[in-house]
């Protein structure tokens, strides 16, 4: 195990689905920062699921109760510990599940590394509902990047295979919070329709769908992250598919930059109101590991919601043999649209970390 | 910093491209594992330049001297440090470059980070020159592997969009020992000599092309990894970010899993021949972050080479306003077919990892 | 910061003294565990202040809330996080201290460290209060030790330089578990009268002794650790300097060691039942970082409480002149027999940690 | 394994005592750093043995090579690694060791670790000689360290129970300097005289003696550190039982402490010149694990030099039963001396270490 990512801000996520609470521990976050609780309750209900038809119904508080480290809405540089406690819970929903592994889950995975010891009900540790926790993370280094100019925005970068526009080459704090305050976070509207279309008609069919989601960072300076393995890929990437779904990272141009020449990749410089800048970026704001100072961008492949309502083949872990599952209960068609916070908040939580190193390159 | 990845085993790697040497500093080796020194030379020579037109004419001998740790060609539980010295450079073909930061390499972020300490001769530490002490790291920890029926293997899936085929559901040791004969490791010949062709195409036009490469790890049992934040997932992708060039990490159906519904994503699970397995594996063998006994299968995504004849826009840094820049000296047209082998190297390495810490999920 | 230790199991620790709550999360316990909940009650009770003259007379109840990683009473996997709510407080008794730091305490360095922002109330995170979340995690270990036949132990070794006898060479389960149920924690008695008058000697006088702590671990195999920095003196090491006063650390004969010749110093080795021994223990059971097999037993050294009744001389920081301090409130004339439980507990934790890693010395 | 420590700078050391090459890889080192090889050199000669009848006649030319991170006497910013050359060995020496385990040496532990394999030719890894490579890291780290005005100095505190006097309230770098030029690095040469009669003694007797290392780091400004697990204590700690012999670590007055009163023992707090001091140091410049500004000072105990020309009991490990062992060649009759640069530079590190990472309680 490790639930825990970062190096000078280490953030630990614990709970499972239907246990008692859930919760995060930032430790390593500077102190005299205030947090603007009712700013983190709305980052927070951008996840929130049973907003609409687009998402199940279960209804969930995800109100952060502050243990430690925050007095008096301010850092005081001590751990800081919130934490959720679960309610509305159908553990009985998951009583088949004990045997019969849901495919796409970790049910399987889980039972062979713990026996039959996991908590596995409601998809225990690996529940999405362990994204709740990051959120607060994320949320409260959002705030604290903000105060220095360094923002973080999403969006639903596609749907089912339905693309949305992609972020300008200099996006803004206004357009992260523009596309934050819409239910549906896309750039362009009518790309959200049809991506919505395709979410309910894969519910019709008890089927559900994946999507992909960009993020950018803008406002960095130029220079943080190290070579090889400790760059800014490399953080970001590990923390990020911590994010339950997630298959796959790609910065910049990612594998799209695969099938250009060189020519048409690289970024040329340039000096522009005296600062050097590229005019293009598909590097992603990242140069050996190391920011540019352009926007850092990267996108986060996320896999259809696992759950779905038709008959599938599984085994039964008794009887040693195949067997056919169907799983009741509630569940999202599409998870991508509630990841989007959730990829800003881990993004944030590692810029942070990346931040308070700073860097170091010289002495 | 920090060129190191790894957690009961850790891989340091150190040097710069002119330097006096490159190496790599393994620490945390079983003792006991004899290392057969040709085959290690036979998997290093996979990424050597200079074989044929579609590389550098340089000529780079890359043959390991082992300081420590490998006694009478057997490991000895000790550090195993290995160094390769550096020979046949050219500096003076990159004078120009301390003022005029390459496009696409890590010059300027070099120059932000160090200053003008930082020693940028034919990219220092940046170079893919780095990756041959990979090679001797994950050379042995492939042997290491193969000992005990785990086999890794990669092929170009795609240089410059076209695309090879992919690696069957249960590719073989044979499967990977054939491709990795091949001077151009592919699975489908006719596809390697289009893109061989497009390789020389650039070459002439004084461009580049990038490509996408498929890894495979087969015979592993299931269990490994943790969820959340060290999964397999997000072990291999932090390191894989390491290679140079690579801007894209995806597992299994990877992106292309985020336009599939769930029911043609999720793996149905089935017993075959008393063994629990999934019929497909779209999850590329890993559920929560765990392996699930398929193989797990990545992909990542190398950019074109970055070093191109043509003219390119820059900035001069003394001058601090804009300048034409043209590389001299020899490159590579295309670096995708030579990091086959870093892929398998570096993912090897996280494998063996892996492996040391164990299924402790229960005691 | 980083208030967590540990590789395999990491404990992390948070809260402050007079903050909403204290906890602890255990990451990387293995599933499985049975935990006697009385049994685990009862060692927090062992350093629990109230209990006599020789304590502060704060009652604290100290009976911890599982949030996550135990259901029905067994360890599931999962993170274990459990916490203790706060009560009792008297946070106007340590209003002047924001202004005047307390020598002996980390009041001034903590202002240094975050300005007026640490929640530095009855000592913030860095009082003794925290040791409660730290028994939780201890006593969690200790029980899954002695499920395998391991077993740590502890006893007053000095109080104000009245020395108790020393462990015997092979001290016993049941010697550990006599001396935790006496009320004053030493094997011999006599001493341990003598020590109890100093102590209130010293509480009369306004004052406070210290103390130094023998522990001892049992039933350890051969091989666990490894050399140089992550040997099991460096592990236990780091982790003991974290309980609050600790200024010392030593192993076997320790710096007592040093007065010695080797002939006198060195351990022979002697087969006795089939069984490699050592003849006498000064290595501390610990050699060139590893396990021998034999009672790997430590000192730990502990300052006197740094809070007295007495005048002292301090600084107003707003004034930035010298001032005088009296420090109101109630206060233990020694933590020393209150931290013996402690020092169990980050040994057992630390332990616990090396046999998950176990010894992967040959694969 | 692992024979590294630090956080943004990580010193790696590997090779064996008998092997091609002993060295050390430091990731994280700030660029542009100027290194002064003959003060380095002047450095390492400090633990040279052979150099009079103190220790033992090899001569060792630790003479460092430097493969990468290091240009033009100017440090890169990339990880630097230097290597020394193994030679006059004689290895024939140890022939009967491989069966017999020696009496306080990491032999049996090796053995029961490694099997057969681990290279245990005078010592292995596990050797003195490992300390040279980690005296060109400390000697690189204190060079960085003084030119911001941090100076690092020990001396001998003890040998054979012979006390040396203690640094004064406030060590002068021109102290550590007079000491270091000394042939026996001890504050009262009468004290050193009769040290090194002790040693002659036990030399005499084919017996060998220990001794304590007093190390102060003065400069250092307040707020560096952690609390609990990340304190300037549990760094040290960590990373000082990691030179070989080392059996015990204090800081301030140590185990010294726990007999005297609060009163005696809380330092107090006093302006002087505009500064907050404290006006004695009994916390050796640490409180709560965060430096307070004064010296940081510790004490670190060496065990008698375990190789001794009597004869001893040990066991044959082929034959499962005790037997008799008489270690030939030539060996220290005390390490204590030559161990002070050690101690020092590993002090050096780690502060370097500490001082990159900086004070980030607040942003």
């Amino acid at each position: 195990m490790s639930s825990e990512f970062g190096k000078l801000l280490k953030v630990s996520v614990f709970g499972q689905s239907h246990g008692r609470a859930i919760g995060v521990n930032m430790d390593g976050l500077p102190a005299g920062e205030a947090i603007d609780l009712d700013a983190l309750q709305a980052f927070m209900d951008r996840r929130k699921p049973g907003q609409n038809r687009l998402s199940t119904a279960r209804k969930e508080a995800d109100r952060p109760i502050f243990l430690s480290g925050l007095e008096n809405g301010v850092t005081c540089g001590f751990p800081l510990c919130a934490i959720i406690e679960n309610s509305d819970q159908h553990s009985s929903d998951y009583s088949e599940l004990a045997d019969k592994p849901r495919p796409a889950h970790a049910d399987y995975t889980a039972h062979v590394k713990w026996g039959g010891h996991a908590d596995m009900r409601g998809g225990g540790h690996f529940s999405g509902r362990l994204t709740a926790p990051l959120c607060i993370a994320g949320g409260i280094a959002k705030q604290i990047l903000a105060r220095r100019g360094i923002f973080v925005g999403a969006h639903l970068s596609a749907v089912a295979g339905i693309p949305d526009a992609s972020f300008p080459l200099h996006p803004t704090a206004e357009l992260f919070d523009a596309v934050a305050a819409k239910a549906f976070p896309v750039l362009n509207d009518e790309a959200g329709e049809a991506m919505q279309s395709a979410i309910l008609s894969a519910r019709e069919s008890g089927d559900s769908v994946g999507g992909v989601i960009e993020c950018a960072v803008i406002g960095l300076p130029a220079g943080l992250g190290d070579p090889m393995f400790e760059g800014v890929e490399n953080r970001l990437a590990a923390a990020l598919f911590g994010i339950p779904a997630v298959k796959g990272v790609e910065f910049g141009a990612g594998f799209g930059a695969c099938s250009l020449r060189g020519s048409e990749n690289n970024d040329p410089f340039a000096v522009e109101n005296g600062k050097i800048v590229t005019t293009r970026n598909n590097a992603g704001g990242i140069l050996g590991g190391i920011t540019t100072g352009m926007p850092v961008t990267l996108r986060v492949g996320i896999k259809p919601t696992p759950s779905i309502a038709g008959a599938q083949q599984t085994v039964s872990l008794s009887a040693g043999e195949n067997a056919e599952l169907s799983i009741r209960g509630r569940h999202d068609p599409c998870i991508a649209h509630r990841a989007v916070p959730v990829v800003e908040a881990v993004t944030a939580a590692v810029i942070l970390d990346l931040l308070l190193e700073g860097n170091h390159g010289t002495f």
